[in-house]
């Protein structure tokens, strides 16, 4: 068996597994906020170890800059701890070999492979929910760049809008799921949320049309760029946003190719395994340890 | 012997080599427009090769959309051609191995290599005079995505300038070489070169100084975009603009890091092989065919 977690911004998702990735169990713990969080995700971990009655290995995905290589969570805005060694601390806790790596990565990790971009040797993995980021794959090549690769939530898009990591105009800061929301109800007077503000889109109501618009702009500035300097052949959408579907994607497609020249143009579509693939692609790392022993 | 070309937008340098790229003659040509560059640059190849008295192996670098596989050049919008087969023409008129690859990436494997970005892992080696394009190193490989990665000098940078490529507000469309001539230009009523400016800029001269600002600002943001998204340890500068040092290093510097904020600050530095940086990475490049045979 093997034991997967994706650490969200506001939930984990803990699997166990087979070797076929078939689950046996998934449970989901909310994510606490700062230096308390590193214990939640290892309490969390050992937990699902129990509950499986041991497991051969462990893959653990989180958010922020990570470096894959030590398995250290460098840095994350949303949940606020610094310089945190899940590696070392899970692999004390169960004896058994983990991997920790960027959840981003571990979901275009399980796109690449077994999801939307398969087949592809160019892609940008994008989950919008919480936080924006995104896996990207030139020449097959999936980019680490020591953890700071593929931040495309913190392209400046040009919006006046303050952002969590202190910079101004953020791609996130406009366009993650409770950007979208928040600027809803400051637009409105209604509190909601970004399925809600889609909801309302598909209904045609004025203000969620107008917020739309806006957040898709801000999508396509920000992914045009991307494909500008990483040409992706396909741009697979992921997160709570991708729920939208061609609500969002054809408006976005059309927004990112009126963008583009001369440059490929990248197909646009969501991801297969939707606010899953974190999961999936901490297993699959999981399995890559198994197989490299 | 080893013949190496660079096929810039206004002029071809060729070179003649030993294997350790030391060269007994250089020479420089004009670059024709249209499809009349495609037999420019092979009478030019076949000329040199003739004048080492035969070559053991040819590198050419040629700007625009290259593919480095198949040695062939796709597009490029300054010279006008398109699907010029290089590499076959060039085996076929010599009978020796030809490389042909992308200009900037040939620029970048010298600085890579030999240069200023020796010794890292992420870099961009972004030479800026006729065109901008960037050669990308994420995680120690230089990335090619079929040729359209890098085109950092496509990249909206929000000017209101069209762009030879089409679009509007492209970075090469306002800080290009000649874009900076003809923005001084057009706001003086005098004539001049990018390196004018720069000399005027040093003097303090108002519409000089103003200019200079403008153009670091554009440059700011696509580098600083192209920053969150590549994460390199080292930003490379190189082309004729490189020629104004820290004039243009230092505010572009500071510019880059006032928009970053948890992100790797790269350092800045110009190139080592300067406007020579295509004609070495041609030279690699054709002793990598060597090499490998």
């Amino acid at each position: 068996m093997i034991v997967a977690l994706d650490v969200g911004g506001t939930s984990m998702k803990g699997a166990i597994m087979d070797r076929a990735l078939d689950r046996t169990a998934t449970v989901r713990r909310p994510t606490p906020r700062g230096e308390a969080a590193v214990a939640a995700v290892v309490d969390f971990v050992a937990d699902l170890f129990t509950q499986a009655g041991g497991a051969e290995a462990i893959g653990v995905a989180v958010p922020g800059i990570v470096d894959d290589e030590t398995g250290v969570a460098v840095h994350s805005e949303n949940i606020g701890w610094h310089d945190a060694p899940f590696r070392d601390l899970i692999e004390k806790r169960t004896g058994v070999p983990v991997a920790v790596g960027h959840d981003v990565r571990a979901g275009g990790t399980a796109e690449l492979r077994l999801g939307a971009a398969r087949g592809t040797r160019n892609s940008l993995v994008i989950p919008i929910g919480t936080g924006i980021a995104a896996a990207m794959v030139i020449d097959g090549h999936l980019c680490v760049g020591n953890g700071f690769a593929g931040e495309i939530g913190h392209m400046s898009v040009g919006a006046d809008e303050p952002c969590v990591c202190g910079g101004t105009g953020c791609l996130e800061a406009v366009a993650s799921g409770p950007a979208i929301a928040r600027r809803y109800a400051r637009r409105t007077g209604h509190e909601t949320t970004a399925d809600a503000v889609a909801a309302r889109v598909a209904e045609g109501e004025p203000d969620a049309v107008a917020i739309w618009a806006e957040t898709v702009g801000w999508l396509g500035t920000a992914l045009a760029a991307a494909t500008v300097i990483a040409a992706p052949e396909v741009i697979v959408i992921g997160g709570g946003l991708s729920r939208a579907g061609d609500l969002l994607l054809a408006p976005l497609t059309e927004d990112i190719y009126e963008r583009l020249t001369f440059q490929r143009r990248p197909r646009l579509t969501t991801a297969r395994f939707a606010d899953e693939a974190g999961c999936v692609g901490a297993g699959l790392w999981a399995l890559d340890l198994l197989e490299s022993r």
